[in-house]
């Protein structure tokens, strides 16, 4: 009876961290949501609920960190179980840095409210985020399912990601030459997108830790990590005006 | 017999983690050095030699995580010990992502070769690099040393980074405003710049983590995270030649 208590109590110890790690992935997915909508709808409200939301996930990380750190003291875990734990370490620090760049979104909201830039920016935005955070959800499903052979589906998203940001980041160049008054809101809207592109490299390294956790291997094959705008040169303002 | 074998076995395995971290420090801090000089002095033959450097950090990380894991599975460690571990793999993430950014930096020096931009803003650069490396050098050295009493100095630079980005991110913003032609070249100095002030916060968050090792305590009270410049609006174009 004894052994099969502990085993039992261990289980729902490693159950915590699966479960807590779902929170707090549908707890970023949120906050990135709200942060983008308070963006196309000049919300500076639903903004600051975004900012103070980000504790929640700080707060959460700790606490998935301290208790990783008990059952491995206390359990003294083998192979695969500790393949586990380490990898819920490095998962919620990667969901801890999505709700921080939701947050960093949500911070430059007051800073693009006043000069009102053309609303098909903020279509490109919003279908970025939307594209990233469906990335975020599937890739959080399979940890939940463990059905690690469904993870493909990740580095194809990953490449639509990159492709819109690019199109976004030269859309967004334009729009600064076309008028100087559009530069501080568009930089602002630059590091936006940026934020929502990191968050599907976010969501791949998250991909990356459950292959290894369910196979013991690093994810095979080199992903070109990163955007591709760092090349990109505008030839000259598209309109003097 | 047996047993001092083991333990001294079981040290040299804890301190090739902590050489491990060290030697990818350095290799981290010299590649932004290098990305750095070679945006300062356009020079895309020193960046593409860092463009290929990052590798090196990549395999690192994996080295550094696979015999943490394998230390924590062969030596069931304790409390301390255990922290040492989980720390090593946090902090050398933390460089393993120093590396990334610099690298960012590199790819981004063919884009700025061609508009030649004030040297001021170089300048700037320079010093914030300087600044934010000097930062992530004592902190590795405070994770040598383990002498966490000196950890102090770790907010006040944090301070004095933040200040000097906000500062060239309004420069950058101006020049930008002055001339169309500065906008492409001025937005990827930007994101340098946003870079550099990002390795300040790894910088910080590895001075937390080495904290966290030696206390088992998280550093206390919230530090102020990430930049200021989120809220910058410069009121319309300086100039609108």
């Amino acid at each position: 009876m004894q052994s099969v208590h502990i085993v039992s109590a261990y289980d729902e110890e490693l159950k915590f961290l699966t479960k807590r790690i779902a929170a707090m992935g549908g707890h970023a997915e949120r906050m990135v949501e709200q942060a983008v909508a308070a963006l196309v709808n000049a919300d500076p409200g639903l903004a600051q609920k975004v900012i103070q939301d980000d504790i929640v996930l700080d707060e959460a990380q700790r606490e998935i960190d301290d208790k990783a750190i008990i059952i491995i003291a206390r359990r003294q875990p083998m192979a695969t179980d500790l393949r586990e734990i380490v990898g819920a370490i490095r998962i919620s620090a990667d969901i801890e840095r999505v709700g921080d760049l939701g947050k960093n979104i949500a911070k430059r909201v007051a800073a693009v409210i006043d000069g009102r830039q053309p609303s098909s920016l903020f279509r490109g935005l919003e279908a970025l985020a939307n594209l990233a955070l469906t990335q975020l959800k599937e890739v959080l499903d399979v940890y939940a399912s463990r059905s690690v052979e469904k993870i493909g589906f990740v580095r194809d998203r990953d490449d639509q990601i990159d492709a819109m940001y690019t199109s976004l980041f030269r859309e967004l160049l334009t729009y600064m030459m076309e008028d100087p008054r559009n530069i501080t809101p568009c930089t602002h809207l630059l590091f936006c997108a940026k934020n929502i592109e990191r968050i599907g490299d976010h969501a791949t390294n998250i991909a990356e830790t459950i292959y290894y956790i369910v196979t013991g291997d690093q994810m095979p094959a080199d992903r070109p990590k990163g955007d591709k705008t760092d090349q990109v040169v505008l030839p000259g303002p598209v309109s003097a005006k």
